[in-house]
């Protein structure tokens, strides 16, 4: 079982991913996809003429204020665009993907944030009306019977309110809170950066594998966007998640990779599990043998 | 059964419709709903600045061209907005719906439509590059499957053509085609007119009630979109469809409404189904119970 997420900045590979997905999906794994949005949400905000708030934290996270014209904006590029396209263009390689977002069988509930921001001044704002959430719950039976069906969930990060509403929620987040819902053994995130970076100016400073008890010094490292990456990992790993990686999406071959351990590598439990490696193992012979994958 | 398709135009009025379905849900009905998202999709394009151009047929139906610009806007308005909201709102009165569109699943299959348009001139113009199709099949399979976990498909007119791309289809056209593929004995097609009228002008001149026979007559009388609505009627009537109905959304109970004979009713078939008018009485009477309904 693989939960990939995919990052909104990847709009235009998705050709390789979804390459790798039929391949995965021929070879009988059973996937989750979790997709971004946040770029197109941003260029339909701009031809809109709607201006996108920003809004830093007191703990120095930036993120996109959410107001109502905004969340309309996510929904229809993120849940609209990404979402309908991607599901086409899996299924034009032959992967029966099934386009889903939060309110769909209630696949994934949230609580609204309430957000604190800093003013210029260094005062914190408090910020009640933003339609972000926070997820509470994720309806994994509902995805079991969907993968049951042979179907590939493709997830925008959208999710449902108590009251009805829909609410943006972090797709890392998500992507992780999947992940553990379905014991999944593997958690990947694609997005345009090779991985966790020591040095963010030097591409040659990637870590190359993170365990457990790093999580504070990777914390620390980690700036921005990939805080969230880096956090969404750990949170997996400790739930059981066996193999994060944070890679590029840029990459021929992106998921395999991503799998075989290109970019940052969180390994979480100790246990091995030899079923998975073996059935892995099979998934590599196939695919080499289809010429998909060079090994060195 | 019961097939509903909710006219774009009816955005304001969701409420009420919901309400019903929420009645319906909860006596044990299987419901598939379709929406539209024309006036969306205008509104959308109005926003950002797009043309839409309009296209007469030799036949002399109207349509909206949809070129790849226009299809993207008609995503995002229709397959964003509208079903994720639509299902949103379901949600939070208590109806598990599930949105999708014709991609999801390879729900609905189609061709891409040539069109032909007349030029100002009245000479037939052949356009190929259209994103509109002609819808060639219902995966029946998918839906009854998602019926039987109980949840209600929400559908958006968009389907999937052989090379994977997104074809805008007609509402009306898609609810016929999925009554049929479902065997459904209902199809109600809820809009902003009363229903089919002689006389355009004068409310008063509605037709109450439409049989096999009369469709020469009734396609001759039906002007614009209302002939697509009337052609999809009956081609449901002619598959064995029992009940079709053409009524108003705005009413108070739009749905029980159009079910009790309010607006056009197209009568199809004859042999008397008695299993099914029993489970219709009880909902009768279950919704009178509930104070949903007042039967003069």
């Amino acid at each position: 079982m693989i939960v990939l997420k995919i990052g909104g900045s990847l709009n235009g590979n998705f050709n390789s991913v979804c390459g790798d997905i039929k391949r995965l999906y021929d070879a009988g794994e059973r996937l989750v996809i979790v997709h971004g949005g946040g770029e197109t949400t941003n260029e339909l905000s701009r031809r809109l003429g709607i201006e996108v708030e920003k809004v830093t934290s007191p703990s120095g996270f930036e993120s996109r204020r959410t107001t109502k014209e905004v969340l309309e904006v996510f929904v229809m590029a993120c849940a609209g665009k990404v979402n309908r396209f991607l599901v086409a263009e899996l299924q034009r390689v032959g992967v029966q993907a099934i386009g889903l977002c939060g309110a769909d069988g209630r696949l994934i509930e949230a609580e609204r944030k309430v957000i604190k921001a800093l003013t210029p001044e260094g005062k914190v704002r408090i910020i009640k009306d933003d339609y972000s959430g926070k997820i509470t719950r994720v309806n994994s039976e509902l995805l079991e019977r969907l993968l049951d069906m042979g179907l590939v969930p493709v997830v925008a990060p959208l999710a449902l309110s108590p009251l009805g509403e829909l609410l943006n929620v972090d797709g890392d987040t998500l992507a992780s809170k999947i992940a553990l819902a379905l014991r999944s053994e593997n958690l990947v995130i694609l997005s345009d950066v090779p991985g966790l970076l020591r040095d963010l100016s030097d591409p040659g400073s990637l870590i190359k594998e993170v365990s457990l008890d790093m999580e504070e010094e990777m914390l620390a490292l980690a700036k921005g966007r990939m805080k969230k990456k880096v956090m969404a990992l750990f949170e997996a790993m400790k739930g059981g998640v066996k193999r994060g990686v944070i890679a590029s999406g840029y990459d021929e071959s992106p998921v395999f990779s991503a799998l075989q351990g290109k970019g940052t590598l969180f390994k979480g439990g100790s246990e091995p599990d030899l079923g998975v490696d073996r059935a892995r193992r099979e998934i590599w012979k196939w695919s080499i043998s289809q010429g998909a994958l060079e090994v060195s």
